[in-house]
């Protein structure tokens, strides 16, 4: 299964593209047009990394993953406690940050992420995803993002807070909100997130996503990427997992066959509630070389 | 010492801002007006953390410093050495990442990264910079930076290929090449990184970097943000230690007593041999709760 | 408060002693006669530290402490798919290891880990334990622990499989099993451990623990170490909480006022169905410097 | 390749042991008789972790492997700094140490750490050493070594301080200065840690270590545990490279041939100054499950 290179962007049978973005000057011309008002918001939760407080455990997660860490190397406190400064009176605050990405905070995934068979997108061998890191269709070949993003705000659309765990999103719903063009991020609001305050019991009892018709109809509308508050663009049963076939699941759908990247864990309710449906999407992955995927934090410029 | 809210974006004395940007939407809408081709470049170098190989040691990093370490948790050789796929045939990769940014690649410093005394930016006590992170002005303060980008590509105004390792900036300099606006984000090219492949003895001879006056033209200019292919925006000396007074320390120059962000260790060669000295700058740190800086890929919308 | 030189060691004001064991030559000498059969048994919890699976949270741990990472940075599945080995065909597996020993695994407390006011074990100032680790009282103090080990085991005592979540063991129970000698180690078990396999909430509903009565009791016969199964010496409450006094809290009167190191979340299993009261005891923490403790593996000379 | 049980340990075809000695009773109580005068020396060099400080560089290592972390999540600074104490006065240090221990401090490796093939140790599948740990030949596997030492202090017996880096000690010079018995753990002195002292250069210009003959020899003497001062067993050559063929290989000889289990990196000097031959041998890794290895500090009761 060898791809051709969409309408959009350079993704094709050599996509070792390097430090470029993933579209097109043209389409990214065309995206900056959906500014309007200026304004700048975070699409990112919030990376809670203190380690010896409860703090990690108050952002949503999927159960069982490994919390980000963030440790001070030096900081504040040693000063306070006598340490000495630099030079003539430098004083520094130094930090390490332990993350997995995946199940953990915003992220976006890399091609290498899921795949079925032995071949991961675009007939790539997957024995090339070792320990070393992917040397092919890691996250490092994303340069960047800039595109026109469109929100399918879908509880707004229904007259809800936020789907029911058991939901799985109609492609009728998006048609219903928006029509993307080629090269769009697609931005699936849940609301699933608003969950985790009332009860991570709760949040963990499965998510609302998705169905995989939907997933077909978005690739069918060739967007550049599905971005999802959600942990995985599909939904989750009581159990966490992805429970479609094959041909159903959301990231072999999305990432494996078409190319399409994924955004997970998104927070998308500062946006909701801004009301607009299109905007410029901004995203940047670090450049992990041969990384499955990497935290980011997604921009809506309106 | 208590700042006065500037021209361009909303730091003042209550500067727990979130998730916004770090300019105000007119500047954003103004900075976009700086697209012409639509072509986006990557900023970021690689971050080459694979463990058991000398790789990390091959990317432009201070000396002493924790490299990057990345590790796979699952990937294509377990499944090719018999690991059993989930479901019907789902595989997939998954990673982590340690990350001191500081010093081992490209970054953005957060205002609690440096200050003299025991106050940080603005007045903050710098003993509320602890273990368990920062509580003022950490990175999570800012949202992204969406702005003008102007590039102040040194070496080759002065027909250099880089400059070489004791070169102080002066202002003089800067100006011949442009005037930034409020806002702007000032990319300061020194072409060091291009030493690293010659020799890393000669990388970590020293650094050029910006003069303290150079510094004060910038901050007189009213930039948002100041970012440097090198590592720590004023020079180095052989020891690798930044040797100004305290007066004319770049860091407190500008981090500390002006509220202006920094962006160290950017990779500029794509940028500069492009030609363009405005464009648009994004970059958005990841949202570390309290932490003192975040690796970042910041993007050059041409 | 400056402590006196006990009688079986030479933690002494001057207690700066690096690679000695913890105890004086005699009394390791007579430690080593407690030995009869030879058969030596490991007396610490396993460390599962994989990191896409559930595997992790299968052993023992505090709820909300970070758990165990353990990566492979080079493993036989890289080879499997393709890797190629070193020179004539060398193949190598590497890894990593990320834990935070505290609550999570089997491990011992340095004299550093916890006080109260402004002063750590026999009056070294707490401000010398800052981000760079603990310059007074850190775990590299303990070159070793060969000593003479005594179990107290008290569900067997008292003819129960475990003891229940608030039991505070008192001191006469200690008293009618057996009378510690000068430098012992202490071995208390409470069969805590074996609740985890019937149910996680029901481990973290509570622990059961010494009173502080029993910690007088030990400290008054001069015990070296005292080591448990339980995660916190004395008991938790079903928040997971010490809740004694400052006067009775057990770490205060042990670690902090009496210079007992203590070794936690031991598995004493393997030992207490041995149904040997007396054997040599031997642990020796990782020598990391201004460590606050270290995972380790005690062993059992029985 | 299956190997038939030594004559003194358990190791054979099923290998899988779990929390028992790597010796048998009768070999331990044996060994135990080696204690003259009761005298502990800890046997393992400082992990030296501070991250922000050029400490970590100051403690042998291989050049390029990533060097030991350590991090405190909270600590004295804090308190300092006014953070407030947990419940009436309640003080605490907590810390968290990332190590990768093959190449950058005392440890001891596994018997699925090398091999040749596609079989480790005993003939069983490499193809078990994934991702999430190896499920043959773990350190996990290695519960305790309690034995007899042997110190071989080639440099004493040839009147040198240390040995050259391209010494390759001959079985001769070993037989010269003791005969081990089964079971025993060969403590090889090179003196090469004190070459660090004078220049990290001169470290790094290779290393001596045994001939593949000395290896063989420690072999038909049917040893347990071969432990040594330098980082690999055998030599290092210039480029820090072990460079025996396949044959000759000292890891594939003792480990993946014998499955004589390797110590490396100790700290001898204290032992060697000891002046005494024969003692009591005593370590015992992290139990972590499919670990490569495991930093130690291993004990000599003299």
């Amino acid at each position: 299964m060898v791809h051709e290179p969409n309408n959009w962007g350079r993704f094709g049978p050599d996509d070792q593209r390097g430090t470029l973005n993933l579209l097109t000057p043209d389409v990214v011309l065309a995206a900056l047009r959906a500014a309007a008002t200026g304004e700048v918001l975070s699409l990112a939760m919030p990376i809670r990394g203190a380690t010896s407080s409860p703090a990690p455990t108050t952002v949503p997660h999927l159960r069982g993953r490994p919390l980000p860490q963030h440790f001070m190397s030096v900081d504040g406190g040693d000063y306070a406690a006598g340490a000495r400064p630099i030079g003539e009176g430098l004083c520094v605050a130094d930090d390490a940050l332990v993350v997995t990405p995946h199940g953990t905070t915003t992220h976006m995934d890399a091609l290498c992420h899921m795949w079925s068979g032995d071949q991961v997108y675009n007939g790539h061998p997957a024995a090339r995803v070792r320990s070393y890191g992917a040397t092919r269709c890691g996250i490092e070949q994303v340069g960047g993002v800039v595109a026109r993003g469109v929100l399918f705000d879908v509880p707004r659309r229904l007259g809800l807070d936020h789907l029911p765990a058991d939901f799985r999103i109609p492609p009728e719903v998006l048609e219903d909100i928006a029509t993307p063009r080629p090269g769009d991020v697609a931005v699936i609001r849940t609301g699933w997130p608003l969950v985790w305050e009332r009860s991570k019991e709760d949040y963990w009892s499965g998510q609302p996503g998705l169905s995989a018709d939907a997933g077909r109809w978005l690739a069918a509308h060739d967007v550049s990427v599905v971005a999802c508050d959600n942990a995985a663009i599909g939904g989750l049963n009581a159990r966490g997992l992805a429970d479609e076939s094959l041909a159903d699941d959301l990231h072999l759908l999305l990432l494996h066959r078409h190319g399409i990247h994924l955004i997970e864990m998104l927070w998308l309710e500062d946006l909701g509630a801004a009301g607009r449906t299109e905007f410029v999407f901004v995203a940047a992955p670090l450049r992990i070389e041969g990384g499955t995927g990497s935290p980011i934090t997604p921009l809506a410029i309106l």
